[in-house]
C-alpha cells in the first residue's frame, strides 16, 4: 500500500489541512464578541483604511505584475522566437502570476483577520488572560496557516502540472516580487503615516496622539497592520517558498526533487499540532507558552521527519542536515535576543548613555547593533558548513544540497513561526483599542501582559527569519550555479570548460567585480527606501495641512465633521509604491546588467556580495532599531528620570531613527536578496549564452 | 653604464632625497616667525601635550611590539625548533622592529612639524594668503616626505640586506601594527578629549570652549593633531608599504620583485617635483593649487615611469596597470566629493531635513552615507578588473600582479597626497590660534580661506586613500594565496592538490564559513572602538571633575592657578590604548583562529569577507560623518535659521554622531584589514601545515 502512495503528496494534503485549520481558527476568532460600539467604530475605521490600502496597492501591483509577466513570457526560459517549446514560456508566466496572486491573497487574509482579532482579543481580556490569549494567538495562526497552506499548495499544483522544478522558480519569483512590495512598500507606508500624523497633529497643532480629527490617524493605525502583519508574513513566506524551490532544483540531479515537499508537508503537520496544543491556564505565562509551542513543534517535526525518512528511504544524513538548520534557528534567536532584551547590558547601557544626550544614545545603540551581527553570522556560517560536511559523504552534489536541507529544516515550521509573529501586532493593537475605548485598568494590564509575551516570542521567531533567509540565499546561490551548469551542458560545453565558467573563485576578476557591485546593492537599496520615507512623508504632511485648512470645523472638532481618512491612506500608498519602484528597478536592472556584462561568474560574485552585505545591514538595522525601541521603553518604566526627562527625549530620538531601520529598510533586505537570486536563476540560461565579456573573449 | 646600475636602487636614492627635501622644508618652516607671546604660549602647551601623548603611547606600544616581536621570533617564518635556518626568524623579527620603529619615527616628525607650522602659518597670514599658504603646505610636506622617505628607505634596507621579499613582509607588519594603534588609538583619544572637555566645561560649568581653566582643553587640542596628522599619515603609509610588499612577493615568481621599488622611487621624485613647483599668487586660489599639484604630480609620474619602463624593459602593460590605478584614484575622489560637498544635494538635503528634527537629520545623512558607497566600490572593482585583463596576456601570474601594479600606481604619489592631507589640520589649527590670539578679522579671513582649501583637496586625497586601500587589500589577498601556494609546493603537494587547497570558491564550505566570520569582523571592531570612546570619556570626565573640585581657585580662574593638563592627556592616552587592546587582540585572534581551524581556504574567505564589509563600513562611516559635519557648517552660514536655531541643534547632534564614525571607527578599518591580511601572509606556511579541519580530513 505504502509503496503506491507518492510521498510528495504529503505536501498538498498538508497544505489543504493547513488551510482548513486556518479556516477553523478564523471562524473561532470571528465568532468572538467585537465589544462595545466605540470599539467597533475604531475597528471599522482601521479595517476600512486597511482595505483601502490593499485595494490601492494591489491595483498598482497588478500592472507591475502584468508587465513583468509579459516580459517573462517573451524571454524566459528562452526567448520565445528561439524556444523549442513556446509552451514553456507560457507555463513560466502562469506560474509567476499564480505565485503573485497567492502571495497577495495570503496578505489579504492576514490583514483581514488581524483587523478583526485585535478588538476581539481586547474585549476577551475582560474575562481574563486565559480567554484573551487564544483569540490573539489564533488570529495570528490564521495568518501563519494561510501563508504556508497557500504557498505549499501553489508549489504542489505547479509541480503536479509541470513536473518541473524550473517552473516552480517562476512561482517563487512571483511570490517574492509581491513580497518585496508588501514588505518595503508597507515599510515606507507605515513610517510615512507615523511621521505625518505626529508632525502635523502633535507638533504643529498640539492635538493628542490618535485624535480622530487628525486625517492621518487612520493611516497611522493601518500602517501597523500593513507593515507588521502583511509585511512580516510576506518575508517568511518568500524565504519559505524560495528554500523549497532551491532544494527541488538542487535535488533534480540527485533524484531528490521531492524531499523538500515531503519535509515541508510534515512541517505543516508539526506546526498545526504545535498550534493546537498551545494554551495557558488562568495564571499561565503567555510568553513561555509561545516559546514552548515552538519547541514542541520542533520536536514533533524532528520525529515525523525521522519516521518519514526511515520509511521513504532518505539517507539520515539529509534528515540530520535539516535538524542542524532547526537547531541553528533556535540558537541564533537566543543570542540575538541578548542585544535587544530589556534586561541585558546593550539595552541598559544605551539607556544609560541617553543621560549624556542624543548623540551618545545613537552612537551606543549603533555600536551594539554592529556587534549584534557577529553571533548570527557565525551561526549561519556554522550551520551551513556542518550541513555541508554532514551530507558530503553521500556523493557529488549532496554537500550543497545539505545546506538547502538545513534551510528547509529551519523553515519547515514557519507556519508556527508566522503565527507567533503575527500574534505580536494583533495584541499590540488590542492594547491600543482597550485604551482608546476605555476598558479599564485591569483589561489594559492583561493586554500589556499579552503584548510583552509577543516580544518574548519575537526573539526566537526573528532568529528563524534571519537564519532562514541566510541559509536560503546560500542555497539559491548554489541553485543559480546549478542552473548555469545545466545551460552550459545544454550548450555542449566540456566538463573542464564548465568547471571554469561557474567557479566563483574570489580572485577571479569577474567574480571580484560582481562582488564589489553586490556588496553595494543592499546599501543603495536601503538608502533609496529610507530617503523615500522622507519624501513621501512630505506629500502626506501637505495633504493633512490642506484638510485642516480647507475642511471647515475640522480643527475645532465640530460635531459631525470628519476628515478624509481615505485620501490620506491613498496618498501614502501611491507615494510608497512610487518611492519603491526606482529601488526595485535598480535592483533588478543592476542584477541583470552584471549578468549580461560579466556572465555567470560576475553574477555569482554579485549575489554573494549582496548576501554578505545584505545580511550585515539587515542584522545591524533590525537589531539597532529594536534596541533603541527597548531602551526608550526601559526609561519609560521610570529609570534615568522616566518619561519627559532629558534621557527620555534622547531615547525618543534614538527610537525614531531606529524606526525606518527596523521597519522599513532592515526587513526588506532579505526579500531583496531573494529576488536578486531568483532573477539570477531565471536568467541563468540566457546569461551564460549572451554576456559581453564572454563575447569579447575575456 | 646604465646596465651596471641596478634599477631598484632608484628607491633608496629617492627615499634619501625625500628625507633631505623634508629636512629642507622643515628648516623653511622652522625659521618662520612663531608670532606673539600669546601665540607661543598656546603653541607650547599643545606641543607639550602632544609630546606627552606620544611618550605615553610609545612607552606602552614598545611593550606590545616587544611581545609580538618575540612571538614572531619564536614562530615565524617557521617555529624556531623546526627551522632549518634560525637566522630567518631573527631577520623577520628585526624587520618587524624596524618597521614599527620607522612608523613611530614618522609619526613623531609629523606631530612635531604640525605643532610648529600651525602658529607660524597663522602669523604669516598677516602678510597675506600667498605668504601663509607655503608655510602650511610645506609643513604638511615635511610629514608627507618623511613618511614615504622612511618607508621606502626601510624597505630598501631590508631588501638590500636579505634579498628576500618575505622579510619585507615583517617590516610591513611592524609598520601596520603601529599604524593601527596610531589611527584607532588616536581616534579614541581625540573623541575622548573632545567629549570630556565639552561635557564638563561647556555643559556642567558653563565656561567657554577652549577656556584655559579646563584641564581637558589641551588634550582636546592635542587630539586634533594626534588623530588627523599622525593617524592619517599612518593610514596611507601603511597601505603604501603593504602595496609595495604585495607586489614584491607577487613579482617573485615572475622575476619582477623590483619593479615596485622602481615605481615607488619614481613616485617620490614626482611628488617632490609636484610639491616644489606648488605656489600661489597674491590672488591665487589655494584649493585649486593643491589639486593642480596633484594633477601635475600624476603626469610627471606617468612620464617618468613610461621612460623607465622603456629603458629597463618592463612591458608597457604593467605601466598601463599602474596608470589605471592612478586614474581610478582621481575618479573615486571626484565622485566621493559629491556626497560630502557643501554645494551638492546630499549635504543640502540633510541640512533641509534638520528642520524637521534630529531624527530626520540622522536618517537622511545615514541614507546618503549608504548611497555613497556605490561609486567608490564600483571604481575599485573596475580598476582591479581592467588592470587584471590588461596584464593577463603577459602570462600566468601576471593578471593578479596587474592589480598590485594598479595599487602601486595609486600609492606612488602618496608623498604628495599626505602633504595635501596634513595641510588641512595644520591650517585648521592656524585658524583656531589666530582667533584665540586675537590676530584680527583679516587674518582670520585668510586662515579661513586656507582651511577651505584643505577641504577641497581632501576630496581627492580621500579618494586615493580609499581606492588605494581597496586595491592593496585585494593584492594582499593574492599575496596570501601565493604564500600559501609556496608553502604547499615546499610541502611536496601536487599541482592538482594545491589548486584545490587554495581555491577561494565562494561555494566551498571553508571559504563560506571564513567569509561569514570575515564580514562580521570590521563591524565588531568598529563597535568595540566606538564603545571604547564612551568608556574612556567617562574616565576623563571623572578626572576633570576631580581637578575642578580639588585644585583651589581653579574654577574661579585665580591668577597663577593652572590645571594639570598632562594628567588628562595621560589618562586619555592610557585609556585609549586600553580600549584598543581588546579590539586588536580579537582581530588578530580571530584571524589566526580561522586559519588554524579552517586552513588557507577559510582564511582566504575571511580576508575577502573582511575586505568587503570593511570597505563598505569605512566608506559609509567616513562619508556620513563628513556629510553631517558639512550640513552643520552649511546651516552655520545662516540658512534654515543659522546658529542657535532648532535646525542647527539637530545638525550639531548629527555632527556629534558622525565624529566617532569619521574620526575613530571609519578610518581605522583600512588599517585593520591590512593588518589581518599581513598576519595571514606571515602565518600562511604554518596554517597550510597545521589546521584542524585539514587534520580531520575535511
Amino acid at each position: 500500500m505504502l509503496e503506491m502512495f507518492e510521498p510528495w503528496l504529503i505536501a498538498p494534503i498538508a497544505a489543504l489541512i493547513s488551510i482548513l485549520a486556518g479556516l477553523y481558527f478564523y471562524r473561532y476568532v470571528d465568532k468572538q464578541d467585537s465589544g462595545t460600539e466605540r470599539m467597533k467604530e475604531i475597528s471599522d475605521a482601521i479595517k476600512e483604511g486597511s482595505k483601502a490600502f490593499l485595494k490601492r496597492e494591489y491595483t498598482i501591483l497588478a500592472i507591475f505584475v502584468l508587465v513583468v509577466g509579459t516580459l517573462i513570457g517573451i524571454f524566459l526560459p528562452s526567448p520565445i522566437w528561439t524556444s523549442a517549446n513556446p509552451l514553456d514560456n507560457i507555463t513560466l508566466t502562469l506560474s509567476y502570476f499564480f505565485g503573485a496572486f497567492l502571495s497577495a491573497l495570503a496578505g489579504y487574509v492576514g490583514m483581514d483577520i488581524a483587523t478583526k482579532a485585535n478588538t476581539k482579543a481586547a474585549y476577551a481580556a475582560r474575562d481574563g488572560l486565559n480567554k484573551a490569549f487564544p483569540v490573539g494567538f489564533r488570529g495570528g495562526a490564521v495568518m501563519g496557516l494561510a501563508v504556508v497552506g497557500f504557498s505549499l499548495l501553489g508549489i504542489s499544483i505547479v509541480y503536479f502540472i509541470t513536473g518541473d522544478a524550473g517552473a516552480v522558480l517562476g512561482f517563487s519569483f512571483g511570490a517574492s516580487a509581491l513580497a518585496l512590495f508588501a514588505k518595503a512598500g508597507g515599510g515606507i507606508f507605515t513610517k510615512t503615516a507615523d511621521i505625518a500624523a505626529d508632525l502635523v497633529g502633535k507638533v504643529e497643532l498640539g492635538i493628542p496622539e490618535d485624535d480622530p480629527r487628525n486625517p492621518a490617524v487612520i493611516a497611522d493605525n493601518v500602517g501597523d497592520n500593513v507593515g507588521d502583519v502583511a509585511g512580516m508574513g510576506a518575508d517568511l513566506a518568500d524565504s519559505y517558498i524560495a528554500s523549497i524551490v532551491a532544494v527541488m532544483i538542487l535535488g533534480t540531479a540527485l533524484g531528490l526533487v521531492e524531499i523538500a515537499l515531503v519535509f515541508a508537508g510534515l512541517g505543516i503537520f508539526a506546526s498545526i499540532l504545535g498550534a493546537a496544543t498551545l494554551r495557558i491556564g488562568a495564571k499561565g505565562n503567555p510568553g513561555k507558552s509561545l516559546n514552548m509551542g515552538t519547541y514542541v513543534t520542533c520536536i514533533i517535526f524532528g520525529i515525523l521527519t525521522l519516521i518519514a525518512s526511515y520509511y521513504i528511504g532518505y539517507d539520515l544524513r539529509l534528515w540530520g542536515a535539516s535538524i542542524v538548520g532547526l537547531a541553528a534557528g533556535v540558537v541564533i534567536g537566543t543570542t540575538s535576543d541578548f542585544f535587544t532584551s530589556e534586561s541585558k547590558s546593550p539595552v541598559l547601557n544605551t539607556a544609560e548613555a541617553s543621560k549624556t544626550g542624543t548623540a551618545t544614545n545613537i552612537i551606543t545603540g549603533f555600536s551594539y547593533g554592529l556587534q549584534s551581527v557577529f553571533p548570527p553570522l557565525i551561526g549561519i556560517g556554522v550551520a551551513a558548513v556542518v550541513a555541508y560536511y554532514l551530507c558530503e559523504p553521500l556523493g557529488s552534489g549532496y554537500a550543497v544540497f545539505g545546506i538547502g536541507m538545513a534551510a528547509i529544516g529551519m523553515l519547515s515550521i514557519v507556519g508556527l513561526i508566522i503565527s507567533n509573529d503575527a500574534y505580536g501586532p494583533i495584541v499590540d493593537n488590542s492594547r491600543g483599542i482597550a485604551e482608546q475605548a476605555g476598558l479599564g485598568d485591569e483589561v489594559i494590564r492583561i493586554t500589556d501582559e499579552l503584548d510583552a509575551a509577543g516580544n518574548t516570542a519575537k526573539a526566537i521567531t526573528k532568529g528563524f527569519a534571519i537564519g532562514a533567509a541566510g541559509l536560503t540565499v546560500i542555497a539559491l546561490l548554489a541553485t543559480f550555479q546549478s542552473e548555469a551548469i545545466a545551460a552550459l551542458v545544454e550548450a555542449g560545453k566540456s566538463q573542464a570548460e564548465i568547471a571554469t565558467l561557474v567557479n566563483f573563485n574570489l580572485l577571479n576578476p569577474k567574480v571580484m567585480l560582481g562582488a564589489f557591485v553586490g556588496i553595494a546593492m543592499p546599501a543603495l537599496f536601503s538608502a533609496m527606501v529610507m530617503l523615500g520615507v522622507g519624501r513621501n512623508a512630505e506629500r502626506m504632511i501637505k495633504e493633512v495641512r490642506r484638510q485642516f485648512k480647507e475642511i471647515p470645523g475640522l480643527k475645532e472638532g465640530k460635531e459631525g465633521v470628519k476628515p478624509d481618512y481615505a485620501r490620506c491612506v491613498d496618498i501614502a500608498t501611491t507615494g510608497a509604491l512610487r518611492e519603491l519602484l526606482p529601488a526595485s528597478t535598480v535592483t533588478l536592472g543592476v542584477t541583470l546588467a552584471v549578468g549580461f556584462i560579466g556572465g555567470a561568474q560576475a553574477l555569482g560574485g554579485c549575489l554573494a556580495g549582496a548576501i554578505f552585505s545584505g545580511l550585515l545591514l539587515a542584522l545591524l538595522m533590525s537589531n539597532a532599531g529594536g534596541l533603541w525601541d527597548n531602551a526608550k521603553k526601559y526609561i519609560e518604566t521610570g529609570v534615568h528620570g522616566g518619561k519627559g526627562s532629558d534621557a527620555h527625549k534622547a531615547a525618543v530620538v534614538g527610537d525614531t531613527v531606529g524606526d525606518p531601520f527596523k521597519d522599513t529598510a532592515g526587513p526588506s533586505l532579505n526579500t531583496m536578496i531573494t529576488v536578486m537570486s531568483l532573477v539570477a536563476s531565471l536568467f541563468a540560461a540566457l546569461i551564460v549564452q549572451y554576456n559581453l565579456l564572454g563575447m569579447l573573449g575575456l
